[in-house]
Parts: structure tokens; C-alpha cells; sequence
């Protein structure tokens, strides 16, 4: 489907100079933009993810908050919104180290501050209150009868989706646009709506990280999560560069 | 995601005479026909929004509903539908006084004239009937325990992510097009999914306003959704005033 | 939102060329093909959505089979797929009269080839059955309390908004092209998602008239929804005329 | 909707030259790299696809895993991940018979590999567990009453829908871009959303044998769930050709 030939071959390579115009010095006003921009959205995509309790909508409110403000985010910061496709991209040689660390830092403060909403907002949820706090990836919400191993694979397996949805739509060119933001929302809304009733579907570091601070919750299996998501940022990248290339930051780029 | 630089420098600043050419003179027939499609948007918005009564839908008809009308009105009188929009643009010096005065005048009549017609072709219910009413944001909707301020800050949050979408998509060069109705509507339907059991999920003054008059519900809370919304509106113009410069009415516009 | 002034000023008349070049000799192989798709996307149509008994799927899976059909017959037909569009776009001046009955014609028929696949393939299911056979509007789905009236008004109101729809996305140019399958799927979900309640939701003669020629159900309301979308097919029209002038086979055209 | 006489028209035959530039050689690199997408897009869409549980959910999880692996595929493989879309653009002359071959061995075996993940991450399920197994269509799923007919007629009915899409948005030129991935989940949802009550809505062979050969389920009524696709592929293939003409490597394409 979607062929288009001409497309499909300008894509088999990323264009240097595009990639390299994508950022600017860390000390400029845009940059600081970006920042805040990340900032923000991880903010209120964790606030309003985490609050919804209805089990029918947990999946549809998690996307579709991640899609609207990728779309806010979009054409300032590029959206990133998790630090396992700030990882990703860094480690596919698309975006360089500091930025990539004061991207993470700060998505990991929009999403404390994020849980700090909930904590304020939402009746009867107090900071520090524990396991089965609103947001929280912790032993309440992880299915029955689920290994450590399987809970692993299925948060790798999830995070590859959201992440080659990412490369496909938004890091390869030609893309698909505009539809990115709502295509990569529309993968977690697909892997929360199944993979949520085994794992709650995280699909990003901040996302535990944030409660994880503010509600002291699911420390004991927060680096099972973590992990899952780096190694799907190390997969969904090994593939993306061989398929369409290095990006023009890597070390292997000339390969 | 949506990684484009080229778009994002372009979109660090608005072009002065694209929003200038963007509205006719107040006595010309292309504004009149921009306040009909407003009445006509606002109204069926509110009574398709109004009407829905099972659960599972509420978000979705609302959301879809929203991005329905904006799709039939965009091309036309930008498909505010909401004061909040139209003060947000006005304030950012998108959008000159006068034309923001009329727009939201219109806006609250078909949010009027759509209570009325939930009034009329929904059996049992009936004008002046009072808090419960379809479409009412009143005490027999806002969820248990929450206090004033928390239902503020609910609708601070909810509407500063409906705006920041309106922004980002719609007002920013480049924005994301067509995407915009869509976009705004899924913004409406993932805010209501969850911030719904807590306020019922207004985002949009004419929304109280309308079925308030034609009710005569909600009469003492309405002040604090509309109060939150104007917020909203400051805050969501602050920030994009911040990230992409004022509009070329504004005051500040040559700071 | 989607503020392009551009677009709207040349949105404002519609280019008689563009117009007059849509449709083909009744005679052609175009025109014979044209026919075709429209027989199988409203048999299609019906089918998928008269079938569906799960209340949450309901307007779902009547939305998206509409948007989908649409979009497979939109490049070939125009994807009416609806007696109430075809004769919209006729009163209006953008179809000629022996086209437009020929497809409504068409269309008939492959509601009531949807109504027989639906006897065919479901089981307990036979032609002749009477109220209550499925994709029916009779009796058995009006909402209790309803009176003929209200029916009339809730059919009208919801098929102006689909009407809507078509003519801003699909009519107009600018519309918003390839959107315009999905934004009028979604209307009719988000019309289904709250009238459906009340009427059924048909907005669509076809619909009623296929599943009534099978299963001899809803005979004594028919006319009540016929009527409606035939009355909403002129306000629909009326309007857009108003907003950005007549089709080019208007006898009002020169106005 | 969407009337674009000139779209139209250039839909009217299809451009060799575009076509045939379409694939690779098939020990390029570049066609080695199609094949492990469609490996990988078909067994993360079996995977997800299989594992949702709950009945709201089903539909939706499984058309947008596919529209979200499509999107991920679209620009490097073309995204079919399913053997009917491969067999039915064989026959009508849009790809080769070997490059055919080869798509449909990797997308057989994705779906074994994806329904191997399932037997891995799923607790309580196990390899060679029978019927029941997640993600099999067996006499389990089959609806209460449906004959063999029945089943067949439904499974023609919905692959046909989504193969008309696939033809309509991806093939035919001009099609709607980047919609397809879109149109095509979208077409699963509204198919899943009403015949998965009878049939569990596969409307992919590899759908079927992935699961049957991992977990020995629907030995029985495999061969009428894949008869069924293969008859929706010429029948969607003969009216594509009947409308736009055949592919350029079709025997008949000179007529």
C-alpha cells in the first residue's frame, strides 16, 4: 500500500544537511523554546494519562494525548516527548549528546510535574501515597500470573512498535507528515488497548519516572520498564539504520 | 517527530500580511457570512454535544462533533466556535476587537438556539428545567470531592491543551492543515475521556453559557469554568506569544 | 483554526470549469463505471453496517464503513453513496438531473443488494421478517417518547451536518481533498453516537429504503426519514449557495 | 465527495513506468530489506493483533496495529503484510510472480514468529494448546448458527472491503497518499467491529496460519477462511482492472 516508488527510493537514504539544520546551538533562544516545549508536553501527557480511569478510555486518552501534543510540539521541538526516542534518534547519530541530555532532563521534569497535577488535582491522591497511585507502573497493575521476563518483553515489544512508527513516519524521509503525530499516537492507543492489561502500557521512561517521584510507587520493577525501553530504542534503531542508513551525527555514518 | 527544520525556522515567526488578508471589513457579506457559520457551527456542536447520554460516547460524540464543525467552518470564519479561541486570538493581536466582539455575540446565540433545540427533540426534557438538564455544567456533574479550585484547575489544563492545538496547528505558519479540525476535535475527546468524571469537561464558554440561559442550570459555578477558560486563553497566547511572536495586531508585536 | 485566507477568498466562488469537466456522457465507460462503484459501496455500506449488533460498535462501524467506502469510490464516482448528497448536489447546480437519477437509482439498489447479503449471511435472518430485521428503521429503534416530530427534526439536524461535510470538504475548493471520506465518516459517528439513540441514525434514504424493500419493516415511518434528509438536503444546499455562490448548472448560477 | 475531475481522470489508467520502477531486484539489498519488513510488520500485527482480550478493545487493536505497521512498512516494502494483498496485486499484474512468492513465505513466517511471542508472553498459553488459542480462528469464535457458506461469504465480503481500499488509496494513481495505512486499518476496525461476532474477522490468510501452525487451532475451517481471501483478491482485482485497467505486468494490459 502507499507505494510510491520515487519515495520509496529518496528514502533509502537521510539527507545530512536537513538533519543537521535541525537543531540549533544550545545557548539560542530556540533551543530554550524546545526545551520548554518538551517540557510542557510531557507535563500534560503525563497529567492527562494518568488520571483517566475508565478502562474504556485508558488506551484512547493515553494516545490521543500523546498525538495532540506531539502536534503542539511538532513543528518546535519535534515532539519527542520520551526519552526513548531522544535515545533512539541520539544513538542512530540524529541528534547530538547534550541536546539529547537536556531533552531527557527535562522530559523527566514535565512528567514529575505532571504527576505533581494529579496529586493536586484529583481527589483523594496525595504525594507519596504508594503503590496503586493514579499513573503509576507498579505490582497493582501488572497483569496475573506475568514473569519479569515476559513483562520485559512485552514493554520491548511495545515501545518497538511506537518507536519504528516514529523512524517511519518522522525520521525517514519522506515521511508521512502531519500524520505522524497522530500515527504514533494511534500505536500506543493499539498497544495499550492490549498490551495494557498485562504491563499498563508505558512505553516511556518519564512516564514511570514521574509518578515513581512524586507517588514513591513501583520502585521495585521501575528498571524492568527502563530497561525494556532502551533496548527497544537500541532495536528500533539498528533496524532503521539498516534499512535507511546511519544518521549524519554517527560515528558509522561514512559506512 | 515530524522532524522539519525547514518548517520550524519558517514557523518561529507569523507572517504580517497572511493574518491581515485573514478578515473582511465588518459590513462586507464574506464577515457576515463568517458570523452565519459560526451560529450555525456553535449550535449544532452544542446540541450534538448535549444529546449524547451514554457514557462510552460522551467523549467521542463531543470530540467528533467539534472537529466535524470546524472541518465545515474553517475554510469559511476559521471555525472558532469558542469564545475562549476567539479571545485567545485576540488578545495574541491575531484577530482585531470588533470582529472578536461579533464572533463570540454569535457563538453564544447558537449555543442558545442549540439548548433550544435539545429542548425541543429531546422528550422529557424541557425549558428552565434546571440543574440535570442535558448539556448543563452543574453540581449533579462535577465528580465527588472535588473542590472549586481543583475544578479550575481542571479546566485551566484541559482548555490550554484544546488552545495549544488551535495554535500550533491552526494559527502557526506552518501549522498542520486539514489536520487542524481533527486534530482539535481528538484534543476535545482525549480531555473529556478523563477530565469528564471530574468537571464534565466544558473547554468552551458558549458551551455554560448556552444550555445556563436556557436551563437556568449551574448558575453558581458557571463563573469558575468561564474564569479558567479565559486563563486558559491568557496562558496558551503567553506561551505562543513567547515561542513564535505576537500577531501582527498586538501591541507588542514590534518588541 | 485552519486560518488560510488564501483559501477562503478563492473558496468563495466555485470554478465552473473544474465543475462542468466531473462528470462524463451518460454513455461513456466512465460514467458505466461510475454506476458500478456506487452500487457496491452502498451495498457494502449497508451490509457492514446493518449487521453490526454491538451497541458500542454500532455508530463506529457505521461511520467508518462509510468513510472507508468513500474513500475507495471517492477518485471514480465522487462517492455520493447517498440518494440525500446526490440530490443536494443537484438542486445546487453541481450535478445534471439524468446523472443524478440514474445514481440514486444505482444506489437503491445496492442498499437492497445489502439488505439481501445481510438475509443471506446472517443467521436467523430472512427476507420478509418484518420489524426489527436487521439495519431496519422502524418502531423497534425509535426512542421511547419520541414523537414524529422530533424523529423529523433529529434526522434533519443530523444529515445537515453530514450534508455539511461534504459540501465544505468535498465541494468547496479549497475543501480539505482527501480528508473528506474520513471527516464524513465521522460525522455520521458522531451523529450515530447520540441521535442513534432516538432514530436509528439513517441520514441516508438508501438506508432506509433497502432494508424496507427485504424485511417489509418500518413502512409507517419511511416517509418521516425520507423527508427529513430530502429537507436537509435544501437547507444544506441553500446555505452553501448563500456562503459561496450556486454550481455551474444552476439556473440561479448568473445571480 | 472529493470530486476531482482531474484526479479522476489521471485515475483512469495506470502509469507503467511509475509501476514497474517499483521493486527491486530481488538479491538487491533494497528488496532483501522489504522482505524483513514485511517479516517484522506481519509478525508485531499478529502479535498485537492476537493478544487483545477485551471485547471493546478487539476491533479497534487489531486495525490499528495495522495501520500503525503500515505506516511503519508503507515506504520500504509497500506494507502488505498480508498474503491476499500480495496475491491479488500479483494477479492483476502490479508485481512479480517471485518477488510475490517471497513476500508471502516472509509474511507466513512473521505470523508463526508473532504468534510464537504470543505463546511466550501470554501466561497460560502454550505451543500446540488447540483451539481457544489466543489469536486462532476456530470453531471457538465461529458465531452460534453460522454455516460454512455463511462464513465464507462474510470472510469475502470484509476482505473485499479491504482489498477495494488497498486498490483505491494505494494502487490506483492518484490514490490518497498517505491516507492508505489510515483507510485500511480503518477498514479493518468497521469490518472486525460487526462480522468479528461471526467469523472473528480475519481477512488475512497468514492471520490464520500463524496461530494453526503454532498452537494446532482451526485445522478444520482454516481452508474456508483462505479460500475466501483468495476469492476476495480476484474479485477486487477483476473490478480494480475493470475500472482502471490492468498492472503493466499483466498479460492482458495491452487490451
Amino acid at each position: 500500500m502507499a507505494d510510491n516508488p520515487k519515495q520509496r527510493h529518496r528514502g533509502a537514504h537521510v539527507d545530512a544537511e536537513t538533519v543537521f539544520s535541525n537543531y540549533q546551538a544550545i545557548t539560542s533562544k530556540t533551543f530554550l523554546v524546545s526545551l520548554m516545549v518538551e517540557f510542557i508536553g510531557t507535563m500534560m501527557f503525563t497529567f492527562l494519562g494518568s488520571t483517566v480511569t475508565d478502562k474504556v478510555f485508558g488506551p484512547w486518552v493515553n494516545g490521543l494525548a500523546l498525538a495532540v501534543w506531539v502536534y503542539s510540539a511538532a513543528n518546535i521541538s519535534g515532539g519527542h516527548l520520551n526519552p526513548a526516542v531522544t535515545f533512539s534518534t541520539l544513538i542512530c547519530g540524529f541528534y547530538p549528546v547534550l541536546h539529547s541530555v537536556l531533552y531527557v532532563i527535562l522530559q523527566f521534569c514535565g512528567a514529575i510535574m505532571g504527576a505533581l497535577l494529579v496529586a493536586g488535582l484529583v481527589p483523594g491522591v496525595s504525594v507519596g501515597m504508594g503503590d496503586g497511585a493514579p499513573g503509576c507502573f507498579d505490582s497493582t497493575i501488572i497483569g496475573k500470573g506475568l514473569s519479569h521476563s515476559q513483562l520485559f518483553g512485552w514493554e520491548v515489544g511495545m515501545t518497538f512498535t511506537l518507536l519504528s512508527v516514529v523512524y517511519a513516519c518522522g525520521v525517514a524521509k519522506p515521511g508521512h507528515g502531519s500524520f505522524t503525530p497522530l500515527a504514533v499516537g494511534l500505536s500506543l492507543v493499539a498497544c495499550a488497548g492490549t498490551g495494557g492489561q498485562w504491563t499498563g502500557a508505558a512505553l516511556n521512561p518519564a512516564r514511570v519516572v514521574g509518578p515513581l517521584a512524586v507517588f514513591k510507587c513501583g520502585t521495585d520493577v521501575a528498571y524492568i520498564y527502563i530497561l525494556a525501553h532502551l533496548l527497544a530504542a537500541v532495536l528500533a534503531c539498528s533496524i532503521f539504520a539498516f534499512v535507511s542508513g546511519w544518521g549524519p551525527l554517527s560515528p558509522f555514518q561514512s559506512m
